[in-house]
Formats: C-alpha cells, sequence, structure tokens
C-alpha cells in the first residue's frame, strides 16, 4: 500500500487559518473524495510533542493499492480537478511526498 | 484517536542513512512496539510525488485511543525506553509531533 502525503504549513494568523480550513473542509476533501482508486484518507490536526512545536498544521494521507493506481487517481479528471484546487488555496502551505507503507 | 507522528530527515548519504535504517528497524522499532496503550504503528519510506523532493525520509505514526492514553505510554518505562534509544541514534533528524485524527 502507498499513501499520498500532504504536509499543510501553519497559516500566518488565525484568519488566514480559519479561512484555509474553511476552504479545505468544504471545498477540497469533498473533490478528494471523488479520486478513483483512493481506499481511504485520513486528516490529523498536528499538536505540540513535548514542547516541539511543529511547523505543520495539518496532515492528510491518501491511500491506494499502489503507486501506479496512485498515479492514475492523480491524473484523472476528479484528480486532477482536486489538484487544481489544492494550488488554488495551498499551493505556499503544502508539501506533498509518496509514502511507501512497509 | 491521536498518533504520534515522527517525521525523520534525510541522512546526510547512503553510509550513514544504511547505519540510521539499522537501528531503526533492529532496535527502535522492536522497542516501540513495547509501548503501553499503542494500538498500532505504521512506517513509510518518503519518496518524491511531481517532482517535489521532500527533506524526510520516513514517516512514522503510533496510534492510541486519546492524548492520556499516549501520554501514558511515553511515561512508561517501555516509552521511555523508547524515547532515550530515539535520542541516542535520531535526535538531530526527528521531528515529533501528536495529530488529532479527525
Amino acid at each position: 500500500m502507498v499513501k499520498l502525503i500532504a504536509l499543510y504549513k501553519k497559516p500566518a494568523d488565525a484568519e488566514a487559518q480559519a479561512a484555509f480550513e474553511k476552504h479545505y473542509f468544504d471545498i477540497h476533501m469533498p473533490l478528494v473524495a471523488k479520486i478513483p482508486g483512493m481506499l481511504k484518507s485520513e486528516v490529523a490536526k498536528i499538536n505540540t510533542f513535548a514542547g516541539q512545536e511543529s511547523k505543520y498544521f495539518l496532515l492528510t494521507e491518501m491511500f491506494f493499492d499502489n503507486v501506479d493506481k496512485l498515479n492514475e487517481g492523480m491524473a484523472s479528471p476528479e484528480g486532477k480537478a482536486a489538484g487544481r484546487d489544492l494550488m488554488s488555496f495551498a499551493k505556499e502551505y503544502v508539501e506533498m511526498s509518496i509514502g511507501d507503507v512497509i
């Protein structure tokens, strides 16, 4: 299994964060849910552990059977729509990678 | 559910990475597996997505029912042993945080 990992850096202030979250949960995640081949997604809000302040505030993981299914999903019309939406509101915040679950 | 999230930055070169991985899989993860209250753990090797090079090479998540269980687990002798081991080989690489799964 593989997962597409999105780490989101904290917006600059509470107002920017609220606007980000509204778009993220109301618009972006419903688009993500339509990506073909995605088995499940998991979203977590990031908090401090042991006094270590993280620069991230959100971690999203989108699971696929393998990297081919992930690439097919992201290249589909639904995957492209989610990607376009992401770039419209989160380009400066998001860091993406692929995780090979071992 | 909450998860303790460990993001590991890439060691400087292939030799350092091999030594890191040997300690991580042979010594560290067996210690982590003993932490009381941990429901499951998931380790993923990080790869590039869409040409974005990540500064991380490993993502580990350790799941607990709630933040109290997480803190109890980490404060237990087994949790402290895993924490001490982590600091012995990964202090310069690891970034830790808590994820509230939503």
